[in-house]
């Protein structure tokens, strides 16, 4: 009999109870002994649950007990997630989570405890909801140099992109109708400022990098919000959508170049597949070419389906590491500097300026004109060659006369 | 030290050599140790390569070596490679391979071998080639019940009908430009009769039934050789494209529904991003809902860099087995009749009939007219209320006057 714990049981924490519930017949199967939920971790009531009888606002009763040897942390955050967490480690007992926040800020700590613990911290829901990412990347492509990984991460950005794009809506009623979906927080900051996207694109990253570890506060992020009617213009005129990429290039396996932030995408690109609160994540590993992983990012039990996955794994792998590589601090750091990025752009200007004169501010590229999509405003497109930087382009834009905004332009490997 | 051999030196064998080769840093940062491959059979010789003093013709050299833990089977056939494997497994040797025919045919014994032998049989790189789906499938998804499974497994067949829709050519011509450009046999069979998408949903099949073998010979497979012209055109007019699809559709886990045939599919549908020679393929799980693999199906690296990615799972579990679920063979089947599975179809019909003298023929359902693609055929679609079946199907076409041909179109859950 293998004994989980939960700790707390908001969304995710009863969407595992529900799952395991709903396929315990399968999971027994699976595991060739019974899984069973002992213990739950919460403050609040839950008096017409059929776990209620399990539920206690003593944590000492979860860490204490020796037949758990399976702790799912469904916190959040990485205050109490994160002291809990040690605590279940440094007790040998396997950490499951969907914590991206706690993963991206403390994994290297957590692994290396779970790793001197002969035990395991896993947290394939932490990125892509349900979608099979964490386990394929380390696992499926272990042979395998990771060049690249473009993903779209956050269903809620890319549901508010979808709509302005479909329903020709502006940012602020997107993302009202996204609110009113229960697709975003009542603060959705978050989601669309990128700062969701940059944890998950981090996890990704240190993973690629053989577990030398990525800090969030590395990669470069913007959000969504400056995304107007205007760019989604350019957009459809160009055969192209708007998507929040989240990017990994990694040339030498030293230093590798990182960014989140709205790109246009060609419509023919695969990834382009992922609208609305879907995810898509393409990665290009060196001998296997480019896979690409696609389905919803989120949602109660798409990452409890991914939580119990792992809880399973750990049960197999019981009184063992589950032969994750733990992360580790790299000597310095391996995310090159944001300035030296190779860019391509759509650059926005006010009225009708020659091409030569926008041309000048951008001495080391060509420049492309691009359709008219308004009478009061002209677009061109630099760095289609590659030779253009993040350095160079915020230089030019700040030369140009009426220069409105611009907008990355996604060239895939 | 982890120590290989490899039987058969052919593209995907020596592809396994040079991917071990390009990622040799990668793989044994992974592994905490070093892998070497040490021996090699083959009959041929290979002076000029790097590892032609480790090839030989004699297999008891591999077998009989206790050094080598893991023997990788890339010869191919259910014939001299069973024999091999049985004998490796036999000796507690792992034994990994993307052999889809002898993993379809003999898969139940190789599997219980290794779990009596305390080592694994291993087969990533047998559906799909480098796209992880059957550690995703076993292992990411464990916690759900797999309600379906829709793949473009074949990249032979895909690429034809690619060029088919593409460029107007006919069946023949598309065949021989496949030849032309290496991504059909000479003897094609295999691949345009479905024979090898059979195997590799039997695969995937047998993994979503929890282990209970799906023999290939139990599915019902139609090619694509049928496929001609105005089948493409109804396509076009309807918005979508014409695919060779293996279906999976499992209602109870009892008895599952399982066809390989041509299908009309939306274009909107996300499977539609495989075009050419890529592959993908739609998971739907009770908890997690719908996800999708996609990549290049087939060719020497991609395929190479799954089974290195096996050989390096095997490696961590080494005097142990993989946790891959033996298969079993259930004691009845749990293929259900072909004849009983729900179908929707387009029907082709000379001249220009009246809808009800086409609908008579099909008394369960009822019946839609299409958009004129040709004057001298008028076409119907049946079964969209999914009352109809295969059997329905096929008695309803023998009684429609100047029936030509059906093509079955593509109703996901």
């Amino acid at each position: 009999m293998i004994h989980v714990g939960i700790l707390g049981f908001g969304v995710v924490g009863s969407g595992v109870a529900d799952v395991i519930d709903m396929n315990i017949d399968k999971i027994n199967m699976h595991l060739g002994q019974e899984l069973r939920v002992k213990k739950i971790l919460d403050v609040r009531s839950f008096s017409d649950h059929p776990m209620s009888d399990r539920i206690t606002v003593n944590a000492d009763e979860i860490f204490e007990d020796e037949d758990i040897s399976i702790i799912v942390e469904t916190i959040g955050g990485a205050g109490i997630a994160y002291d809990y967490t040690v605590r279940a480690l440094s007790a040998g007992k396997t950490v499951v989570t969907s914590n991206k926040e706690l993963v991206s800020t403390h994994g290297v700590e957590l692994m290396q405890l779970a790793e001197r613990n002969t035990c395991s911290y896993l947290f394939e829901g932490a990125v892509g909801g349900g979608i099979p990412i964490i386990r394929p990347l380390h696992r499926c492509l272990a042979a395998n140099r990771i060049m690249s990984i473009t993903g779209i991460l956050n269903g809620t950005t890319n549901y508010i992109l979808t709509r302005m794009t479909e329903e020709g809506k502006d940012f602020s009623s997107a993302l009202r109708r996204a609110q009113e979906k229960g697709y975003a927080e009542q603060d959705p900051s978050t989601d669309i400022d990128g700062i969701d996207t940059q944890r998950k694109i981090s996890i990704l990253a240190s993973i690629a990098m053989n577990g030398a570890y990525v800090d969030p506060a590395e990669i470069y992020a913007e959000g969504i919000s400056l995304v107007g009617v205007n760019d989604i213009a350019y957009a459809k005129a160009l055969d192209c959508k708007i998507k929040l990429l989240a990017l990994f290039i990694n040339p030498n396996d030293r230093k590798a170049h990182l960014l989140v932030a709205p790109h246009l995408v060609s419509k023919e690109d695969p990834i382009c597949v992922a609208e609305g609160v879907f995810n898509a994540i393409h990665v290009h590993g060196n001998a296997l070419g480019g896979v690409m992983f696609y389905g919803k990012g989120a949602g109660k039990m798409a990452t409890a389906s991914a939580v119990v996955g792992d809880i399973l794994d750990g049960a197999l792998h019981k009184g063992r590491n589950a032969h994750i590589t733990p992360w580790f601090f790299p000597s310095e750091s391996v995310v090159a500097p944001h300035m030296d990025m190779p860019v391509k752009a759509l650059l926005r200007v006010s009225g009708h300026p020659e091409m030569e004169t926008v041309a000048r501010c951008f001495p080391r590229s060509t420049m492309e004109s691009v359709p008219v999509v308004t009478d009061t405003e002209t677009a061109f497109m630099v760095g289609k060659e590659g030779l253009l930087t993040e350095r160079d382009l915020e230089r030019g834009v700040k030369e140009i006369p009426g220069f409105i905004a611009r907008m990355r332009v996604y060239s895939p490997d």
